[in-house]
This record gives structure tokens, C-alpha cells and sequence, in this order.
């Protein structure tokens, strides 16, 4: 484990800021690329996906991302099995990514707001994260390193297809552009279903917590463009953020109707301080428990309920009770069930935390009037 | 609804006093007993039964229980359904006195340890309750009434049969005692059923948590002799008072066991505090809910666990968080949604008492040393 140091910082994707960050926590957007003449990546020998690798990390230095770090997941004695869970976990890699056989690598850049990984499925996999909802922020950052990087690399491209990728289905503009959501009114009136529903039909597709392929948990959701082809960049990142506009505002009026009616209000405000009750009193507890509930807490301080716990600590937690993230931190492997144990130990000192600032908050308060 | 100052009077039985009040809340004594020449309640008139109250409660005014308070339960005006149920709550009446239709009363002593329902199923049914383990004593009182009793009123007795009631089950010595025992460690390492099996074979029955006919809440049960025909009071007492024994030293052995594995440990410990969190953060509780919670958080006290809740409030939780007593503290008939909130906000009063009288006692310590 070479990781400790970076679980200490929060990623951008959780600072808890940004436009509606009430529902959304994040905006990314990312771009497949390959360097043209050079077998994708599940195409390549060992010495060709190397070669790919230096020479991206050598590009990468001429740009404006030339202070990135550049993590190695292949390299003997290097990060192990713990530090690319936690990466994943970090949303800095993909699943794939992180158990892959290649010879392949992260670039990481300044806040972890712009990173790649290199010979995941594409030689170039680029990043880029806002917090909130900032689809057209996190595009215009990821366009320009992707201007910088055409300069020196040759990316495969057609002007009948436009930009070539290994799967299909990612071939024209490479793009896809997602938000990570919190929906637990949509998901506690079950007006969910007919959301998901409704965006598969516009090509939408909504995806667990991890991305492709992962688990919905706590309801968050990612929700991202199906297609990428056919459309210009700018199109689908305009399209995504119409449609996630929506998404919100649908969210938004069925908080409002949590708590109008008195059964609804006593019922939803009972979930979400009983959720809290077993957070903070836990002596183990798994990290789908736990994001279960922090999702529950989320919704009831955008609620406006007097609960002891601060949004950042909520995000913190939301980040750093996850497997890899609380082994990083133990600077050890831990079993399953020792994780449980930990992970509810850490919580109560992070709630515990809260509650003292607040009664030291309200004990200044009271001296200053 | 009358009863809003008794209310406020904690129950012997919820003392939290006497010997082995780990396990046992209390035990009772109840002889049962009839007048010559009278019919059994159910078989006499109303007139007889109002003959019957009256002698009752003017022989007792010749006893060293003159003091003892006398409430008609069948009186015009008088005490109301709500009313009713809070006396059985308080163990002072049984759920079929509570419902009868007969003219019937009940007498109320000093602190409600001795008290006695008149036209129940017999004529008078005498009960002496006393905090923990102390069958004997409570015999001992029970006993002295009874002779007081004896003096005045010409009780049904047969040479061969003994005292004569409106069951033959009771016939006899007319004489119940039981005990309410906490037997969570017994219930959660399911050893429970070995035991109630044992006892079933040596003529001693468990019951709820209101006797005869009532559910087991919270793993309290009542613990009482079968027959009362064929052994003498004090035989019955003893026999009672030697199984007791051998129940609390079971459980309590049973309790060591739960914090002596690691893994058994966690999961005890994580069960109990999340019966707290659950019970200190709820907006709406039911009382079974609120049973069990108590239940295993005043099993965590005797564990030793460092619980914000003191031995006392949970006793009392215990009493006032029943339906009629809550709503004998509210003064008004409630829902039972009404209640389940009312319920919820109650618990957390006291809880929070607990957690600031602890706060100022750190406080306290602190400045003393």
C-alpha cells in the first residue's frame, strides 16, 4: 500500500460545492483516444502497451498538466491490489482498469479534477470532474488537454467515423459525459422506475455508483449518454445537462412533498433520524449500510432537519468508509470483518466530531450575544 | 380519564431495586380467595356483587390496610377504558378485569406493592408485589393480609380441598407466585427454549409480559407455579424460589458468554447500541418496538457497555411509554398513530436528561478532582 498520503485529501467530486449540489455531486466527462498506428490496447504485446505508456507520459509533461502525478498499476512491487481498489474508489480508474493484465497507468492531475488512464480499453481514457452540476465547465477543461495532447499525439481518426475507438460503440466523438445524482425522493415515492424508464427511451442509460456495470447504492445514480455518435461534443453535453435539469427539478418537488403531508413528514423524518441512530451507534456495519444511510441523512439536511452531522463530514464519509479508502488509512489489509468494525469505529469519531463543534458552536454563540 | 397523578408514581415492580434485579424485576404472590355462602362473580348477580364489593372494601378498612385506596371499575361516570388499561399496565389488574362487565373494584396499597381486584373470577384475588427476588417477602406480607382478612370474612375452604375457587386450577392453596424475569442472553443464545421445556416438566409455566394469556415483549417473562393443589404455601414459594435460582444463574452465565468471544463481542455490542440509536432517534415507535429496544440496552447496563442511559429512565420508559400511561400523561385519548409519535418524542425527553445529567456529572467530577 503506497496510497496513505492521498487518502488524507477529499476529491473534488465530493467537496459538497458547486451549482445544484443538493442533488447532483458531481459532473465528468470523458474522452476516448488512440494513437493512430498502434493496436488498441487488447490488440497490443506488453512492449507496445510500455511504449504507449511512455510516450503519453512524456506528451503529458509538454501540457499544461505537466505537474500531474503518473501512478504505474503494473510495475513489480508497485501499487497493489488495496491502492487500485482505491483508486476505483476515488472514481480515478475503472473497474477494469483497476483488476486488468496490461502494462497501463493514471495520470492524476492538480485536485484530481483532470486525470486519464492509460490503456484501459483506449490508449487514452481523459477525466474531467466538477463538483455540482458543471457539465460545460468539466468539457471545456477536458477540451483543451485534449487540444494540447492532439498537438504531439496522432489520434486515430475518420473523417467518416471521427475518432476511433476499441469498442464501437464509444467511436465519433469519443465521448460521454455523466452526473453522479443523489435521488432519494424519486427513489422513496418510487417515481424512479418511470425516470430510468423515460431516459432509456432519449438514451439515457443510469448506472450504479462505480459507473458501468457497478451497483446502484444509497441512490445515487450516474446518469450518462448512451450514444456518441452522430452528435457533436457540444451537443450531447448540452443535451445531458437539459435533461439532468430535469432530473433535478423532478427531485427537488418530490422533496418538497416529503415532508407537506403530516403521515409523509413523520414517516420520512423517522427514516432519515433513525438512519442516523444506527450510523452513530453501529460497532460494525458494511459500506453499503453505510452509504444507505448517509444517503438518508443527505436528504434530511437539504430537508432542513436539526441533525448533528455537517454535509462535509457526510461527503468525507461517503468517501473514506470504503474498503480500500479505511485500509489506506489503517495502512494495513484488513478481513471483511474487521473492516465492518473499523469502518463503524471511524464513523463515530467523525460524527462525534460534528456534534462537539456544533455544542462548541453553540457555546460561542451564546458568549458572543 | 382520572388516573394522571398515579401516573406519576413509579411502580414497585419497576424500582429497579432488590436482590437480583439484573434479572428479575419482581416478583408477586396472588392468593385467591372467596366468601361462604356467596356465589363465584360469574355466577352472581349484580346486586350480590356489588354485596360483595362493599363487604370487601369495609373489612379492609379494619386491616392494616385502611390506608389503601378503593376504585370501583364499574361505576357510572367513573374510571373509563383508558383508565382500565393503565391499572393492568401497572400489573395492578388482569386484561380480563379490565374488560369484565361485572361489578368489580380494585384496592390499591401504599406504593402498590399489596393490592387486590374484587370480583375478578373470584371473589378476591390478593397480590403482593415486591422489586427483585424476594418471594419470600412477598409471601410474608401477602400472608399477614390474608390472616387480617380471615378474621372478618368467612372465607370458602373445604377440609379436603382446601380454599375453594371459581377454577379448580386455583383450588387449593389458592396460591400463585411468580416472577418477572429479563432473560435477553438466554433468548438471544436461543437456550430459552431448553429451559421453558425443563420448566414445563417440573409444573412451573412462563407467560407474557402481562400474565396469563399475553405475549412475551422484550424477553420478559413471567415465571410462575402450574398448580396450587397438593403442596403447601410455603412449599410452592420455595419450589419457586430454587427454579428461580437456577434460571438467573443460567442467564447470567449466559450473559458472560456473550462478551467473551470476539466476534460474539462485536455482534452484541453492535446490537445493543443499535437499540439505543434506534430508541434515541425514532420520530414514531410502537410499544413492542420500544420493549425490545429497552430490552437489550438495559441488558448492555448489566454488560457494563457505556451507555448514555440511565438504569432508572429505562425503568421508567418501561411503565410510561405503555398506551394508557401515555396517554393518561397527555390527558386525552390518542390514535394509536398519534400515540406512536407522542411515543417517540417522550422517549427522547428522557433520554436526553440522561445524556445531560451525565455531561454535568463529568462536568462535576472534573471540577472536584
Amino acid at each position: 500500500m503506497q496510497l496513505q498520503e492521498m487518502a488524507k485529501n477529499k476529491t473534488v467530486w465530493l467537496s459538497g460545492e458547486g451549482p445544484e449540489s443538493e442533488v447532483v455531486l458531481s459532473s465528468r466527462i470523458r474522452l476516448a483516444r488512440n494513437i493512430s498506428g498502434k493496436p488498441f490496447p487488447a490488440r497490443a504485446n506488453r512492449s507496445i502497451q510500455q511504449e504507449i505508456l511512455n510516450l503519453v507520459e512524456e506528451t503529458v509533461k509538454k501540457t499544461s498538466m505537466s505537474e500531474a502525478t503518473f501512478l504505474n498499476l503494473s510495475a513489480p512491487g508497485g501499487l497493489d491490489k488495496i491502492d487500485r481498489q482505491f483508486l476505483m474508489e476515488r472514481h480515478l480508474i475503472s473497474y477494469e482498469h483497476a483488476q486488468a493484465n496490461f502494462v497501463r497507468g493514471v495520470m492524476i492531475g492538480p485536485g484530481e479534477k483532470i486525470s486519464m488512464m492509460i490503456n484501459e480499453e483506449d490508449h487514452l481514457r481523459l477525466q474531467s470532474l466538477e463538483p455540482g452540476f458543471a457539465l460545460n465547465n468539466a468539457w471545456d477543461n477536458l477540451n483543451s488537454l485534449d487540444d494540447e495532447l492532439a498537438k504531439f499525439l496522432p489520434f486515430a481518426f475518420s473523417q467518416q467515423w471521427g475518432f476511433l475507438t476499441a469498442c464501437p460503440t464509444n467511436t465519433g466523438t469519443g465521448l460521454r459525459t455523466s452526473c453522479l445524482m443523489h435521488l432519494p425522493a424519486l427513489v422513496h415515492s418510487e417515481e424512479i422506475e418511470h425516470v430510468l424508464q423515460n431516459l432509456s427511451k432519449i438514451g439515457i442509460v443510469a448506472r450504479g455508483f462505480y459507473g458501468e456495470g457497478t451497483k446502484v447504492l444509497g441512490d445515487f445514480f450516474q446518469i450518462s449518454n448512451a450514444t456518441t455518435l452522430g452528435q457533436t461534443e457540444n451537443e450531447i453535453v448540452d443535451n445531458l445537462s437539459r435533461v439532468g435539469k430535469q432530473i433535478i427539478d423532478y427531485e427537488k418537488k418530490s422533496r418538497t412533498k416529503l415532508l407537506t403531508e403530516s403521515i409523509t413528514k413523520t414517516k420520512t423524518e423517522d427514516t432519515i433520524y433513525r438512519a442516523y441512530g444506527l450510523l452513530a451507534n453501529a460497532r460494525t456495519i458494511t459500506y453499503e449500510e453505510t452509504i444507505n444511510h448517509l444517503s438518508k441523512i443527505r436528504l434530511g439536511i437539504y430537508l432542513g432537519l436539526n441533525l448533528p452531522v455537517d454535509i462535509n463530514i457526510l461527503n468525507e464519509l461517503l468517501l473514506l468508509a470504503q474498503p480500500a479508502h479505511l485500509q489506506e488509512i489503517a495502512n494495513k489489509e484488513l478481513s471483511s470483518t474487521q473492516r465492518d468494525v473499523l469502518r463503524a469505529e471511524f464513523i463515530r469519531q467523525k460524527l462525534n466530531k460534528t456534534t462537539k463543534n456544533k455544542i462548541d458552536q453553540k457555546k460561542i454563540n451564546k458568549n458572543t450575544t
